[in-house]
């Protein structure tokens, strides 16, 4: 595939998980009597994975997270040039998604419907269940390593049932978004992060560096674990 | 496989969404306490797609909605003569399909079930969040570009793991249910809107034209990005 | 696969359905905030279905339902004589995973967990939403067809993505449970009545006529109607 | 593939079951309406599964649990050396996964969350529905015995559809959840039983007996089951 067709497909992907995933908490709500309750939004964060992967992943891989090039890069699977190019796309991608959402709502005149900073990931007094710094950097910190672990192994060309990396990867997000939504809101990606904080401001903002460092050490630290416990690295393509 | 098995194919499968998922709506009911709620009315719509992909999807190839068959027209994937015989297929499924979910609910003697328009599509004052036609348009309009970028690209030749498109594609609409319905009530599907409106009337029906052409154009949309800008396009068949 | 090892996992097969899809109601409760809610029932009759047709898929193509034993012999895929085996082997099933569910109730000392009649099927006064006898028959009876049109499509040797019937067939019935349990408590699978009715008598028993027949009348319409319409019938085996 | 590899796989797997599972349950509330419920409980642990078979399947078959890895022995699929190895390795990995979950519930300064004693599994006086030791050994010894049969039938080496297996037994363990989490939490393992009770002490530590004879007894006589009744044993590696 073309560096274009790549680009393209790893901006819309970026765009449908975040437009889908943050749009579920904003415009379905949380409340499982009334919304669609967390698990829904679990189920809306990673069933748009499992969406975007069969529809891209034969154009670009379906990362549309910035933790998972750089893991990628690191565990030699990806040069680091296109994973400057696909990081680009996913925060373009990201930015769009919120932008659309943000015009969703702003259509709605009555104004029953709170933005919810757009479905911003964040932590502390005020934001769900208040856990600490300590709590939140721990917890992105495992779940990208749990994330990129599957990920790195279902999608291994070592692997015989590389079919269903597609499921396996979308059901680990859905699992990740159950235990930690309480927590962080979930990020486990920079761009899912940065798209909702643009358009949000304030602490969304300020507390960005977390939701970039966690995610992207807790990737590579995985990339490590991966290739030098798990299985032999592959080379470099 | 011959006209008539298609056309049978395209009008049962069709029948199956509007039953089942306007019927999880109608009968089972939208609360999260004592009914499936609004998750259980989203796994309805995407597991009757899943269902059927698996069914006839060796038919037809399991449209089941007129936003498909002619964004697969447009796409170069069917020709225009097949395209207007699904269409009609669809329809007249549609209309069955909300015709047994009327009598069924006809057969309730105490009234405690409210028959919710048998599950009809609509905006604005007194439809669940009361969004505006901007939102509803820009809702239904996204939602079938994306619909129909998993569709194109998880049934593309060039995908390797095209036996999961059923699975991708249901679980896409699972999504946008989720995300989707306190705003229209999700249709990205005229049949499926037509089908409930013959039987509810008013503004069911006169509302129908957002859902026909805000369908209709993101379909289209998506296949004219699928084909420039992520992958050449096959020669019409 | 020998004779005695299609009876066995036939019997085993129903056993589960029956002790997982009915535990799941009596133990779990229908009440979305404190029990599994319907959606909950709703998953584990389904999954019980994905779990037992890849565990036993290969030995008996995994039936656990007279329905579907009964309509494979009308469409010429089964031996009259084997399917008459088939269905003891599925009755004796459902008694045992009914009379399990039963053992684990009455050691409940408090009390607190109500037998709900042990999962047992019914309509009318004091049964759910009570909807009346021809609501009852015609959700049977399409339901039913519905099911058996999944079934005959997914695991048609024309179709080549036969590996995914499992899951085809099961998340129809999770479908089919989402949109009727309100009505019925959803048959589609006379077994799955008879189990529950020998222990809970009184209605139960009384109305299992209808989980018979409109069950056993939706497959064989289901049978000719794919036989007939949608694709050429295979021979007899 | 190595039996360092193998030993890093069982006790990354079984990690991520039991923080992910009980962290389910304890960071996201087992309350329908305002956490994930038990359904969203039920969904973590077989997303678990899901998750990890696809991610380690190719390495080490992915056991992550003991009563599996015995199992395995006695139905001539694994040698016993190497189950005790796997053994080691799980019971280290749940004791690890129970302590990350201990470090960030304690990371929580208002206190709101409760522990719920990590997600220790238990039964009798004062453990959800208070079902007493009969029904908590039955459920525990039927729950496995169920569990293995779909593992030993879906990996078997005659089954076709193999690939499909992590799907399978994932949710295998879905449906186990939702049916049993009310008498005893579901344990099925006895190595994510041990995990919580070491932190949580007291009744999780004076019941572990139970979550170790039951489920290896059931899946002991799953195994003999399977190679006696449906299908020919194959012979020991």
């Amino acid at each position: 595939m073309s560096k274009t067709s790549k680009f393209i497909a790893e901006m819309l992907g970026t765009m449908v998980l975040v437009l889908m995933g943050c749009g579920s908490a904003v415009i379905a709500g949380a409340d499982g009597t009334t919304g669609v309750g967390l698990l829904g939004i679990s189920f809306a964060f990673g069933l748009s994975v499992v969406a975007m992967a069969y529809a891209i992943g034969h154009i670009s891989g379906c990362h549309i997270n910035p933790a998972i090039s750089i893991a990628m890069t690191v565990a030699g699977r990806m040069k680091i040039s296109e994973a400057i190019t696909y990081i680009i796309a996913q925060i373009i991608g990201a930015i769009i998604g919120a932008g659309i959402l943000y015009l969703i709502i702003m259509n709605h005149p009555t104004g029953a419907v709170k933005p919810w900073a757009l479905g911003s990931n964040g932590w502390g007094i005020g934001y769900l269940d208040q856990y600490n710094t300590m709590a939140a950097f721990i917890a992105e910190f495992i779940f990208t390593f749990i994330f990129l672990m599957v990920i790195l192994g279902s999608t291994s060309t070592k692997n015989i049932n590389g079919g269903f990396a597609g499921l396996a990867i979308g059901f680990s997000l859905v699992l990740i978004h159950i235990v930690g939504i309480k927590i962080t809101g979930v990020s486990v990606n920079p761009a899912r992060s940065i798209g909702p904080a643009v358009f949000a401001g304030g602490e969304a903002l300020t507390q960005l560096w977390l939701f970039i460092t966690a995610p992207v050490l807790g990737g590579i630290f995985a990339a490590f674990t991966y290739n030098l416990l798990i299985e032999k690295p592959e080379l470099a393509k």
